[in-house]
């Protein structure tokens, strides 16, 4: 099971989004999302570290003004 | 082992950037990646797609004109 949990970091605090990612794909200014269970998300973020150790993802809000 | 190997699309192919990856971390342009043997790697491009069953991380040259 090599799956990761991906967490979006939101005014300091790391919030789960989605457990055991298979598929992880940006798009535009949102991150397209699919999970082992067929669960999809499309969340208006971008990535900042993947920890394939770790099992996971840390996204951040995008910023659509820079 | 939950690593995943990195290729670079390039004019239609897919170039093997680095085996066996950690970390990987956008910065700016760039994606820094790490592996699991200690070997960095700093590449001009951005994630096209994240495949973690396949253990693949596709990776595209950045286009710093868009």
């Amino acid at each position: 099971m090599c799956e990761a949990n991906a967490y979006l970091l939101k005014e300091g605090k790391e919030e789960l989004v989605l457990e055991d990612i298979s598929l992880l794909r940006p798009e535009k200014d949102e991150i397209y999302l699919q999970n082992i269970f067929g669960e999809q998300k499309r969340i208006r973020a971008r990535v900042k570290e993947m920890n394939l150790i770790d099992h996971r993802i840390l996204l951040e809000e995008s910023q659509p003004d820079l």
